[in-house]
Protein backbone atom coordinates (compact mmCIF):
# COMPACT_ATOMS: atom_id res chain seq x y z
CA UNK A 1 0.00 0.00 0.00
CA UNK A 2 1.20 3.55 -0.68
CA UNK A 3 0.69 6.59 0.83
CA UNK A 4 -2.01 9.01 -1.38
CA UNK A 5 -0.63 12.35 -2.79
CA UNK A 6 -2.83 15.00 -3.35
CA UNK A 7 -1.72 18.28 -5.38
CA UNK A 8 -3.57 21.44 -5.24
CA UNK A 9 -3.10 25.19 -5.91
CA UNK A 10 -4.84 27.92 -3.55
CA UNK A 11 -7.25 29.33 -5.96
CA UNK A 12 -9.03 32.32 -5.80
CA UNK A 13 -11.59 32.86 -3.32
CA UNK A 14 -10.00 29.73 -0.95
CA UNK A 15 -8.47 32.06 0.90
CA UNK A 16 -9.62 34.04 4.02
CA UNK A 17 -9.36 37.27 5.13
CA UNK A 18 -5.84 37.24 5.43
CA UNK A 19 -5.20 35.94 2.48
CA UNK A 20 -4.37 32.63 3.68
CA UNK A 21 -5.65 29.11 2.67
CA UNK A 22 -9.08 28.83 4.46
CA UNK A 23 -9.64 26.38 6.97
CA UNK A 24 -12.58 25.51 4.78
CA UNK A 25 -10.95 24.74 2.15
CA UNK A 26 -7.96 23.19 4.09
CA UNK A 27 -10.19 21.17 6.13
CA UNK A 28 -11.99 19.91 3.44
CA UNK A 29 -9.13 18.90 1.59
CA UNK A 30 -8.05 16.65 4.27
CA UNK A 31 -11.14 14.61 4.72
CA UNK A 32 -11.72 14.59 0.86
CA UNK A 33 -7.98 13.03 0.07
CA UNK A 34 -8.77 10.54 3.08
CA UNK A 35 -11.91 9.40 1.75
CA UNK A 36 -10.10 9.07 -1.92
CA UNK A 37 -6.87 7.55 -0.67
CA UNK A 38 -9.17 4.68 1.24
CA UNK A 39 -11.58 4.55 -2.07
CA UNK A 40 -8.49 3.30 -4.19
CA UNK A 41 -7.32 1.41 -1.96
CA UNK A 42 -10.69 -0.69 -0.98
CA UNK A 43 -11.97 0.41 2.31
CA UNK A 44 -13.46 3.95 1.05
CA UNK A 45 -16.75 5.37 1.52
CA UNK A 46 -18.78 3.30 -0.82
CA UNK A 47 -16.94 -0.20 0.00
CA UNK A 48 -17.75 0.68 3.64
CA UNK A 49 -21.62 1.51 2.52
CA UNK A 50 -21.64 -1.95 0.74
CA UNK A 51 -20.96 -3.52 4.17
CA UNK A 52 -23.28 -1.04 6.38
CA UNK A 53 -20.67 0.48 7.57
CA UNK A 54 -19.08 3.93 7.73
CA UNK A 55 -16.03 6.36 8.77
CA UNK A 56 -16.91 8.74 11.26
CA UNK A 57 -13.69 11.01 12.14
CA UNK A 58 -13.36 11.11 15.74
CA UNK A 59 -10.20 13.71 16.57
CA UNK A 60 -8.54 15.69 13.94
CA UNK A 61 -5.04 17.38 15.28
CA UNK A 62 -3.49 19.99 12.60
CA UNK A 63 -0.43 21.97 13.57
CA UNK A 64 1.09 24.43 10.48
CA UNK A 65 3.93 26.00 10.64
CA UNK A 66 3.19 28.17 7.66
CA UNK A 67 -0.44 28.46 5.59
CA UNK A 68 -0.06 28.85 2.24
CA UNK A 69 -1.24 32.65 0.39
CA UNK A 70 -2.61 32.72 -3.54
CA UNK A 71 -0.81 30.66 -5.88
CA UNK A 72 1.23 28.40 -3.76
CA UNK A 73 1.12 24.85 -4.44
CA UNK A 74 0.39 22.45 -1.61
CA UNK A 75 0.74 18.62 -1.46
CA UNK A 76 -2.01 16.49 1.10
CA UNK A 77 0.04 13.55 1.43
CA UNK A 78 -1.75 10.79 3.38
CA UNK A 79 -1.99 7.34 5.13
CA UNK A 80 -3.11 4.90 7.71
CA UNK A 81 -0.35 4.18 10.53
CA UNK A 82 -2.46 2.28 12.71
CA UNK A 83 -5.27 0.49 13.45
CA UNK A 84 -6.89 -0.63 16.97
CA UNK A 85 -10.38 -1.65 18.11
CA UNK A 86 -12.73 0.67 16.00
CA UNK A 87 -10.15 2.85 14.97
CA UNK A 88 -7.90 3.62 12.71
CA UNK A 89 -5.18 6.68 12.85
CA UNK A 90 -4.12 8.68 9.52
CA UNK A 91 -1.45 10.74 8.82
CA UNK A 92 -1.01 14.02 6.79
CA UNK A 93 2.35 15.65 5.95
CA UNK A 94 1.19 19.23 3.70
CA UNK A 95 4.25 19.96 1.73
CA UNK A 96 5.20 22.50 -0.67
CA UNK A 97 7.19 21.47 -3.90
CA UNK A 98 10.36 21.53 -2.71
CA UNK A 99 11.26 20.33 0.52
CA UNK A 100 8.98 22.23 2.37
CA UNK A 101 6.78 21.26 5.14
CA UNK A 102 3.50 23.62 5.78
CA UNK A 103 2.21 21.37 8.93
CA UNK A 104 1.60 17.81 9.17
CA UNK A 105 -2.04 16.27 10.60
CA UNK A 106 -3.18 13.62 13.13
CA UNK A 107 -6.85 11.94 12.62
CA UNK A 108 -8.69 9.00 14.05
CA UNK A 109 -11.47 7.48 12.45
CA UNK A 110 -14.07 4.93 13.68
CA UNK A 111 -16.02 2.65 12.16
CA UNK A 112 -19.33 2.37 12.77
CA UNK A 113 -22.25 -0.08 11.92
CA UNK A 114 -24.72 2.20 9.82
CA UNK A 115 -28.03 0.81 11.49
CA UNK A 116 -26.99 0.51 14.92
CA UNK A 117 -24.31 3.53 15.03
CA UNK A 118 -22.19 1.33 17.48
CA UNK A 119 -18.65 0.83 16.61
CA UNK A 120 -16.91 -2.21 14.81
CA UNK A 121 -14.02 -4.07 16.06
CA UNK A 122 -11.68 -3.95 12.92
CA UNK A 123 -10.16 -7.27 13.91
CA UNK A 124 -13.46 -9.04 13.82
CA UNK A 125 -13.65 -8.01 9.93
CA UNK A 126 -12.73 -10.74 7.10
CA UNK A 127 -10.16 -8.82 5.95
CA UNK A 128 -8.30 -8.47 9.38
CA UNK A 129 -8.76 -4.62 10.25
CA UNK A 130 -6.83 -2.74 7.14
CA UNK A 131 -3.22 -4.61 8.42
CA UNK A 132 -2.53 -4.69 5.07
CA UNK A 133 -3.16 -0.80 4.87
CA UNK A 134 -0.51 0.43 7.37
CA UNK A 135 2.29 2.15 6.68
CA UNK A 136 4.67 2.94 9.57
CA UNK A 137 6.11 6.44 8.48
CA UNK A 138 5.56 8.68 11.56
CA UNK A 139 4.73 12.83 11.81
CA UNK A 140 6.57 14.70 14.14
CA UNK A 141 2.81 15.26 16.27
CA UNK A 142 1.79 13.89 19.43
CA UNK A 143 -1.20 12.21 19.47
CA UNK A 144 -4.25 14.08 21.08
CA UNK A 145 -4.75 13.90 24.72
CA UNK A 146 -8.27 14.41 26.26
CA UNK A 147 -9.22 18.07 26.24
CA UNK A 148 -10.58 19.16 29.89
CA UNK A 149 -12.20 22.25 30.92
CA UNK A 150 -11.26 24.39 33.77
CA UNK A 151 -13.78 27.00 33.84
CA UNK A 152 -16.07 26.71 31.20
CA UNK A 153 -18.52 30.16 30.41
CA UNK A 154 -20.67 29.78 27.65
CA UNK A 155 -20.41 32.80 25.34
CA UNK A 156 -22.47 31.84 22.56
CA UNK A 157 -25.37 29.80 21.35
CA UNK A 158 -27.05 29.19 18.05
CA UNK A 159 -29.08 26.86 15.74
CA UNK A 160 -27.81 24.39 13.32
CA UNK A 161 -28.58 25.67 10.13
CA UNK A 162 -28.88 24.25 6.11
CA UNK A 163 -25.16 25.45 5.56
CA UNK A 164 -24.10 23.61 8.72
CA UNK A 165 -24.80 20.16 6.91
CA UNK A 166 -23.30 17.84 5.31
CA UNK A 167 -24.17 14.61 3.03
CA UNK A 168 -24.79 12.83 6.37
CA UNK A 169 -27.22 15.55 7.18
CA UNK A 170 -25.31 16.17 10.76
CA UNK A 171 -23.29 19.30 11.25
CA UNK A 172 -20.20 18.53 8.84
CA UNK A 173 -16.74 18.59 11.22
CA UNK A 174 -15.22 21.19 8.93
CA UNK A 175 -17.69 23.66 9.73
CA UNK A 176 -17.24 22.69 13.91
CA UNK A 177 -13.25 24.52 13.48
CA UNK A 178 -15.01 27.50 11.42
CA UNK A 179 -17.60 27.86 14.32
CA UNK A 180 -14.75 27.58 17.07
CA UNK A 181 -12.89 30.23 14.69
CA UNK A 182 -15.48 32.26 14.90
CA UNK A 183 -15.75 33.10 18.32
CA UNK A 184 -12.04 34.17 18.60
CA UNK A 185 -11.81 37.79 17.44
CA UNK A 186 -7.82 36.81 16.65
CA UNK A 187 -8.57 34.82 13.85
CA UNK A 188 -9.01 37.56 11.55
CA UNK A 189 -5.38 38.97 11.83
CA UNK A 190 -2.79 36.05 13.40
CA UNK A 191 -2.24 32.42 11.57
CA UNK A 192 -3.55 29.60 13.66
CA UNK A 193 -0.47 27.23 14.76
CA UNK A 194 -2.35 24.04 16.32
CA UNK A 195 -6.05 22.98 16.35
CA UNK A 196 -7.33 19.85 17.78
CA UNK A 197 -11.12 18.89 17.82
CA UNK A 198 -12.55 15.82 19.17
CA UNK A 199 -16.03 14.89 18.27
CA UNK A 200 -18.46 12.83 20.52
CA UNK A 201 -21.44 13.18 19.16
CA UNK A 202 -23.63 14.52 15.87
CA UNK A 203 -25.63 17.24 15.73
CA UNK A 204 -28.57 18.02 13.14
CA UNK A 205 -31.00 20.55 12.09
CA UNK A 206 -32.69 23.00 14.46
CA UNK A 207 -30.65 21.33 17.39
CA UNK A 208 -28.58 24.30 19.43
CA UNK A 209 -25.42 24.22 19.70
CA UNK A 210 -23.90 26.01 22.99
CA UNK A 211 -20.20 27.34 22.96
CA UNK A 212 -18.41 27.40 26.39
CA UNK A 213 -14.78 28.70 26.29
CA UNK A 214 -12.61 28.55 29.08
CA UNK A 215 -11.75 31.73 30.57
CA UNK A 216 -8.73 30.53 33.11
CA UNK A 217 -6.32 29.93 30.10
CA UNK A 218 -7.43 33.00 28.75
CA UNK A 219 -4.92 35.00 30.89
CA UNK A 220 -1.55 33.77 29.27
CA UNK A 221 0.06 35.94 26.54
CA UNK A 222 -0.55 33.30 23.97
CA UNK A 223 -3.05 31.74 25.36
CA UNK A 224 -4.58 28.02 24.48
CA UNK A 225 -8.09 28.49 23.39
CA UNK A 226 -10.43 25.64 24.61
CA UNK A 227 -13.59 25.29 23.71
CA UNK A 228 -16.77 22.79 24.24
CA UNK A 229 -19.41 22.35 22.02
CA UNK A 230 -22.77 21.08 23.40
CA UNK A 231 -26.30 20.58 22.00
CA UNK A 232 -29.47 20.79 23.77
CA UNK A 233 -27.54 21.96 26.89
CA UNK A 234 -26.12 19.00 27.85
CA UNK A 235 -24.80 16.39 25.43
CA UNK A 236 -21.53 17.50 24.51
CA UNK A 237 -20.80 17.51 20.63
CA UNK A 238 -17.21 18.35 20.09
CA UNK A 239 -14.40 19.73 22.25
CA UNK A 240 -11.37 22.21 20.58
CA UNK A 241 -8.14 23.43 21.37
CA UNK A 242 -6.71 26.35 19.45
CA UNK A 243 -3.71 28.21 19.60
CA UNK A 244 -2.42 31.04 17.44
CA UNK A 245 0.73 31.70 16.13
CA UNK A 246 2.60 34.40 18.52
CA UNK B 1 -11.39 35.12 -27.37
CA UNK B 2 -12.93 32.01 -26.02
CA UNK B 3 -14.99 30.98 -23.86
CA UNK B 4 -13.44 29.01 -20.34
CA UNK B 5 -14.73 25.58 -20.14
CA UNK B 6 -13.76 24.00 -16.66
CA UNK B 7 -14.25 20.47 -15.57
CA UNK B 8 -15.24 19.13 -12.46
CA UNK B 9 -16.37 16.19 -10.57
CA UNK B 10 -18.60 16.43 -7.45
CA UNK B 11 -16.16 15.50 -5.02
CA UNK B 12 -17.13 13.84 -1.93
CA UNK B 13 -17.82 16.71 1.12
CA UNK B 14 -18.73 19.06 -1.26
CA UNK B 15 -22.41 18.12 -1.15
CA UNK B 16 -25.11 19.47 0.84
CA UNK B 17 -27.64 17.78 3.54
CA UNK B 18 -29.52 16.78 -0.17
CA UNK B 19 -26.31 15.58 -1.37
CA UNK B 20 -26.20 17.71 -3.99
CA UNK B 21 -23.34 20.18 -4.88
CA UNK B 22 -23.75 22.22 -2.42
CA UNK B 23 -24.27 26.56 -2.92
CA UNK B 24 -21.30 26.87 -1.22
CA UNK B 25 -18.89 25.21 -3.29
CA UNK B 26 -20.80 25.58 -7.27
CA UNK B 27 -21.05 29.62 -6.19
CA UNK B 28 -17.51 29.40 -5.31
CA UNK B 29 -16.64 27.20 -8.49
CA UNK B 30 -18.89 30.20 -10.20
CA UNK B 31 -16.28 32.68 -9.30
CA UNK B 32 -13.22 30.87 -9.55
CA UNK B 33 -13.84 29.74 -13.07
CA UNK B 34 -14.53 33.85 -13.80
CA UNK B 35 -11.31 34.99 -12.20
CA UNK B 36 -9.40 32.36 -14.12
CA UNK B 37 -10.81 32.92 -17.22
CA UNK B 38 -10.20 36.38 -17.29
CA UNK B 39 -6.60 36.27 -15.99
CA UNK B 40 -6.17 33.88 -19.05
CA UNK B 41 -7.03 36.69 -21.06
CA UNK B 42 -5.27 39.75 -19.76
CA UNK B 43 -7.96 40.94 -17.51
CA UNK B 44 -7.81 39.24 -14.65
CA UNK B 45 -7.77 40.23 -10.95
CA UNK B 46 -3.59 40.43 -11.18
CA UNK B 47 -4.02 42.19 -14.42
CA UNK B 48 -6.68 44.88 -12.86
CA UNK B 49 -4.72 45.26 -9.88
CA UNK B 50 -1.45 46.42 -11.45
CA UNK B 51 -4.21 49.56 -13.03
CA UNK B 52 -5.69 50.05 -9.30
CA UNK B 53 -8.44 48.93 -10.63
CA UNK B 54 -10.71 46.07 -9.02
CA UNK B 55 -13.43 43.92 -10.27
CA UNK B 56 -16.38 43.71 -7.77
CA UNK B 57 -19.91 41.31 -7.97
CA UNK B 58 -22.87 43.12 -8.53
CA UNK B 59 -25.57 40.56 -9.82
CA UNK B 60 -25.60 37.03 -9.68
CA UNK B 61 -28.94 34.80 -11.33
CA UNK B 62 -28.26 30.98 -11.25
CA UNK B 63 -30.97 28.66 -12.49
CA UNK B 64 -30.56 24.99 -12.14
CA UNK B 65 -32.53 22.46 -13.94
CA UNK B 66 -30.75 19.71 -11.31
CA UNK B 67 -27.85 20.36 -9.44
CA UNK B 68 -25.34 17.22 -9.57
CA UNK B 69 -24.70 14.85 -7.26
CA UNK B 70 -21.92 12.85 -5.86
CA UNK B 71 -19.42 11.75 -8.32
CA UNK B 72 -20.93 12.93 -11.27
CA UNK B 73 -19.13 15.01 -13.68
CA UNK B 74 -20.09 18.92 -14.47
CA UNK B 75 -18.54 21.14 -16.53
CA UNK B 76 -18.79 25.25 -16.64
CA UNK B 77 -18.82 27.40 -19.37
CA UNK B 78 -18.24 31.12 -19.48
CA UNK B 79 -17.85 34.12 -21.55
CA UNK B 80 -17.98 38.22 -21.10
CA UNK B 81 -21.41 38.66 -23.24
CA UNK B 82 -21.31 42.25 -23.13
CA UNK B 83 -19.57 45.16 -21.74
CA UNK B 84 -21.63 48.97 -20.90
CA UNK B 85 -20.47 51.67 -18.21
CA UNK B 86 -18.62 49.93 -15.74
CA UNK B 87 -20.07 46.84 -15.98
CA UNK B 88 -19.52 43.47 -17.67
CA UNK B 89 -21.98 41.20 -18.03
CA UNK B 90 -20.10 37.31 -17.71
CA UNK B 91 -22.81 34.71 -18.47
CA UNK B 92 -22.31 31.07 -17.67
CA UNK B 93 -23.41 27.50 -19.21
CA UNK B 94 -23.04 24.42 -16.81
CA UNK B 95 -23.17 21.62 -18.58
CA UNK B 96 -22.95 17.60 -18.32
CA UNK B 97 -20.07 15.29 -20.52
CA UNK B 98 -22.90 14.57 -22.66
CA UNK B 99 -25.50 17.24 -24.46
CA UNK B 100 -27.21 18.20 -21.18
CA UNK B 101 -27.12 20.81 -19.61
CA UNK B 102 -27.28 21.65 -15.60
CA UNK B 103 -28.48 25.06 -15.78
CA UNK B 104 -26.86 28.59 -16.48
CA UNK B 105 -25.67 31.38 -14.79
CA UNK B 106 -26.10 35.58 -15.52
CA UNK B 107 -23.15 37.69 -13.39
CA UNK B 108 -22.79 41.46 -13.40
CA UNK B 109 -19.28 42.30 -12.68
CA UNK B 110 -18.48 46.24 -12.53
CA UNK B 111 -14.75 47.43 -12.43
CA UNK B 112 -13.83 50.13 -9.52
CA UNK B 113 -10.51 51.77 -8.57
CA UNK B 114 -9.62 50.46 -5.87
CA UNK B 115 -8.31 53.58 -4.17
CA UNK B 116 -11.46 55.20 -4.45
CA UNK B 117 -14.15 53.07 -4.88
CA UNK B 118 -15.45 54.25 -7.17
CA UNK B 119 -16.52 52.53 -10.93
CA UNK B 120 -14.84 53.35 -13.75
CA UNK B 121 -16.20 53.95 -17.37
CA UNK B 122 -14.79 51.08 -19.45
CA UNK B 123 -15.22 52.91 -22.58
CA UNK B 124 -12.31 55.09 -21.13
CA UNK B 125 -9.93 52.80 -20.58
CA UNK B 126 -6.86 52.00 -22.90
CA UNK B 127 -7.82 49.07 -23.90
CA UNK B 128 -11.27 50.59 -25.61
CA UNK B 129 -13.15 48.35 -22.89
CA UNK B 130 -13.29 44.57 -23.04
CA UNK B 131 -14.66 44.69 -26.94
CA UNK B 132 -12.34 42.11 -28.02
CA UNK B 133 -13.27 39.46 -25.29
CA UNK B 134 -16.56 39.63 -25.93
CA UNK B 135 -18.52 36.50 -27.02
CA UNK B 136 -22.31 36.96 -28.96
CA UNK B 137 -23.32 33.18 -27.41
CA UNK B 138 -26.40 33.56 -25.36
CA UNK B 139 -27.92 31.43 -22.43
CA UNK B 140 -32.20 31.48 -21.94
CA UNK B 141 -31.89 33.34 -18.75
CA UNK B 142 -33.54 36.99 -18.35
CA UNK B 143 -31.40 39.58 -17.45
CA UNK B 144 -32.06 40.21 -13.74
CA UNK B 145 -35.09 43.17 -13.20
CA UNK B 146 -34.80 44.99 -9.32
CA UNK B 147 -35.94 43.16 -6.69
CA UNK B 148 -38.77 45.01 -4.40
CA UNK B 149 -40.06 43.81 -1.07
CA UNK B 150 -43.64 44.50 -0.77
CA UNK B 151 -43.53 44.11 3.47
CA UNK B 152 -40.29 43.31 4.59
CA UNK B 153 -40.46 41.54 8.31
CA UNK B 154 -37.38 41.16 9.77
CA UNK B 155 -36.12 37.81 10.35
CA UNK B 156 -32.66 37.66 11.79
CA UNK B 157 -29.56 39.24 13.08
CA UNK B 158 -26.79 37.92 13.03
CA UNK B 159 -22.59 39.58 13.29
CA UNK B 160 -20.30 39.19 10.70
CA UNK B 161 -17.50 36.48 11.62
CA UNK B 162 -14.38 35.35 10.83
CA UNK B 163 -15.76 32.49 8.34
CA UNK B 164 -18.19 34.84 6.69
CA UNK B 165 -15.04 36.97 5.38
CA UNK B 166 -12.91 36.46 2.00
CA UNK B 167 -9.32 37.75 0.92
CA UNK B 168 -10.93 41.01 0.63
CA UNK B 169 -12.15 41.24 3.91
CA UNK B 170 -15.39 41.50 3.29
CA UNK B 171 -18.08 39.17 3.55
CA UNK B 172 -17.55 36.45 0.58
CA UNK B 173 -20.63 36.62 -2.04
CA UNK B 174 -21.69 33.22 -1.97
CA UNK B 175 -21.91 33.77 1.68
CA UNK B 176 -24.76 35.86 1.45
CA UNK B 177 -26.19 32.83 -0.80
CA UNK B 178 -25.71 30.51 2.28
CA UNK B 179 -27.24 33.25 4.90
CA UNK B 180 -30.62 33.72 2.67
CA UNK B 181 -31.05 29.71 2.19
CA UNK B 182 -30.21 29.53 6.34
CA UNK B 183 -33.44 31.41 6.31
CA UNK B 184 -35.36 28.72 4.86
CA UNK B 185 -36.09 25.23 5.87
CA UNK B 186 -37.11 23.96 2.26
CA UNK B 187 -33.13 23.99 1.35
CA UNK B 188 -32.83 21.27 3.40
CA UNK B 189 -35.32 19.07 1.41
CA UNK B 190 -35.78 20.99 -1.71
CA UNK B 191 -34.03 21.77 -4.70
CA UNK B 192 -33.24 25.06 -5.64
CA UNK B 193 -34.47 26.07 -8.75
CA UNK B 194 -33.96 29.84 -9.25
CA UNK B 195 -31.60 32.01 -6.98
CA UNK B 196 -30.58 35.43 -7.53
CA UNK B 197 -28.29 38.36 -5.66
CA UNK B 198 -27.99 42.01 -6.15
CA UNK B 199 -24.95 43.17 -4.00
CA UNK B 200 -25.20 47.27 -3.16
CA UNK B 201 -22.64 47.40 -0.36
CA UNK B 202 -19.90 45.71 1.33
CA UNK B 203 -19.90 44.24 5.26
CA UNK B 204 -17.06 43.85 7.34
CA UNK B 205 -15.99 42.08 10.64
CA UNK B 206 -18.03 43.20 13.19
CA UNK B 207 -21.00 44.47 11.40
CA UNK B 208 -24.65 43.62 12.03
CA UNK B 209 -26.63 42.06 9.33
CA UNK B 210 -30.47 41.98 9.59
CA UNK B 211 -32.60 39.75 7.34
CA UNK B 212 -35.60 40.38 6.53
CA UNK B 213 -38.18 38.53 4.32
CA UNK B 214 -41.34 39.75 2.03
CA UNK B 215 -44.12 37.76 3.45
CA UNK B 216 -46.48 38.89 1.12
CA UNK B 217 -45.07 36.27 -1.75
CA UNK B 218 -45.08 33.35 0.88
CA UNK B 219 -48.44 32.63 0.38
CA UNK B 220 -48.49 31.22 -3.32
CA UNK B 221 -47.89 27.15 -3.00
CA UNK B 222 -44.61 27.51 -5.10
CA UNK B 223 -43.32 30.93 -3.36
CA UNK B 224 -40.86 33.40 -4.86
CA UNK B 225 -38.48 34.11 -1.45
CA UNK B 226 -37.61 37.62 -1.45
CA UNK B 227 -34.96 38.45 1.35
CA UNK B 228 -33.39 41.99 2.20
CA UNK B 229 -30.13 41.98 4.05
CA UNK B 230 -29.04 45.30 6.28
CA UNK B 231 -26.27 46.02 7.79
CA UNK B 232 -26.37 48.24 10.56
CA UNK B 233 -30.09 48.78 10.34
CA UNK B 234 -30.24 50.49 7.39
CA UNK B 235 -27.38 49.97 4.20
CA UNK B 236 -28.94 47.80 2.05
CA UNK B 237 -25.91 44.93 1.37
CA UNK B 238 -27.57 42.34 -0.77
CA UNK B 239 -31.47 41.40 -1.60
CA UNK B 240 -32.07 37.61 -3.00
CA UNK B 241 -35.09 36.62 -4.54
CA UNK B 242 -34.74 32.32 -4.47
CA UNK B 243 -37.42 29.59 -6.03
CA UNK B 244 -37.12 25.94 -5.01
CA UNK B 245 -38.26 23.44 -7.25
CA UNK B 246 -41.81 21.96 -7.11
Amino acid sequence: MSAGKFSFVVEPFTEDCCGRLSWRFLGNHLLRCASIHAGQHGFGYDDMQEQHHAWVLSRIVVEMNTIPTTGEAYNVETWVKSAYRQFTDRLYAITDNAEGIYGYAFSTWALIDVTTRQPMNLADLPNGGFKEAIIARDIPLKAPSRIRLKQPQVVRQQNVQYSDLDINGHVNSVRYIEMMLDLLPEACHQPVRHLEVAYSAEAHFGDTLTFRVDTSSEATEQPTHLIEVLKDGETVVARGVITFKA
